[in-house]
């Protein structure tokens, strides 16, 4: 299995604290030794930074927790290595550019079966059962929409369809982005939670690090974060439910629904 | 302009020497403070860093200066800006999939008119003309090739003949990779050199500083680097002809044509 964190925001913010303690968990408190990446929007555009090595000992994962990148909406994974050999390209994050955007995902669980799955306009680069499913995915949503809908919404059921079918292989936990919404699927863990005023203090799990909120924001700030495994001990993270998929944009929930799909 | 900065090699190397000297003219030596990136290839994956910040003062290129980073084929860019405003979605290099690879592109020059060029599969998410002529040519190769070309040279005259389409609407100076070859296209500016045994000492031009690639090296090595202008001064580099490609793969050229296409 693998850890994923994501984060969305109302204005940019630096995911410094959360990746501190996710990065404990690639190789220290946490077995994820295969390899580790993040990716950081500003607007339209994203900065990658990607690692076949134990996050624990990186030194750009290091660069990484000190120098604090703000965006937007980031996603991160820590990888243990199932399907696909420890290298550069079967690490996550993946992108790809649809309707002029960057589009980025990563996955936790496994497809049984997924590689059968027909793929048009894009290919894996890598060996991964991941990067097929999420090629796929976006093949589909291209051959459905060639052009953006007009509507977020007939995009966001869109997406929760696919990610249903693609829940019939395994366990399918995931996080995708389109440089403005972040899209999280659960089939078994996945928890967020949003921070806005009046902040408090966090503790995290993984580190001995607390860290004040109120002293780091201001009071418009909303900042989502979203986690395989809460981060911190002393806050109230929602659970998601199986076959759910909560949407996020600008920081704030925009769309959730769980196993039946909305009519 | 914008500078340029290649290297293929035929065993995994690092391009901290290199870099450091291209960096100086991002602000220090040279007037290119509006960004810079880099792309490193590590077989089928590559890592990326990129920022819309001068290199010079960069904490990233810091990094990437001291962390050597060990690949078989490098594109760096750093960017005096003068279509698209300054910033991260219009920071080269840029990267496209293709027949399931990784490409890489970066651009030095002014290409009028390009945005009148009608693109297909591939759309920019940026506002550059660079940006735009990387996904008209990528577009053109995959309408051309839907399956890559049994013979390497079969698609290195297809993507030379595309260069001189580009370069009829200015500068283009070009360095595009698909993880394998490295191609090098010149309308003003863009020299190489390959290092092989016996290797020697090489004296920067733009920082104090001087390698002895002997100490570095075993006798099997060859690398070869690319750079908008010779970034030392104490070696021969090969000055390219206005529209000649070059391409190189494991270190050594593969094609080289000036003007006239080959038949």
């Amino acid at each position: 299995m693998c850890e994923l964190l994501g984060m969305s925001a109302n204005t940019p913010t630096d995911i410094c604290f959360s990746f501190t303690g996710l990065m404990q968990r690639g190789g220290r408190t946490g077995p994820h030794r295969d390899g580790w990446g993040i990716a950081f929007y500003e607007g339209a555009g994203v900065r990658e930074f990607r690692d076949p090595y134990p996050s624990c000992d990186s030194e750009i994962a290091n660069l990484v927790r000190n120098y604090p990148i703000k965006s937007d909406i980031v996603i991160s994974h820590i990888r243990q290595a199932n399907a696909g050999r420890v290298s550069l390209e079967n690490t996550h994050p993946f992108t790809r550019e649809l309707w002029g955007k960057n589009w980025t995902f990563a996955h936790n669980g496994q497809l049984k079966g997924i590689k059968k799955y027909k793929l048009s306009h894009y290919l894996p680069v890598g060996t991964t059962d991941s990067e097929h499913a999420f090629c796929w995915l976006m093949g589909t949503i291209r051959e459905r929409f060639p052009k953006p809908p007009k509507r977020a919404s007939t995009l966001q059921r869109f997406i929760h369809q696919q990610c249903h079918e693609l829940r019939k292989l395994g366990v399918f936990n995931m996080l995708l982005t389109d440089s403005k919404y972040l899209y999280c699927y659960c089939t078994t863990k996945l928890s967020w939670i949003t921070r806005k005023a009046p902040f408090d203090q966090a503790c995290l799990k993984d580190a001995e690090l607390t860290v004040d909120f109120d002293q780091l924001t201001t009071k418009t700030d909303i900042v989502t974060v979203i986690a395989t495994e809460p981060l911190t001990t002393n806050e109230d993270w929602n659970r998601m439910q199986e076959g759910e998929m909560t949407v996020f944009r600008l920081g704030e929930k925009v769309y959730c629904h769980c196993e039946s799909l909305p009519s």
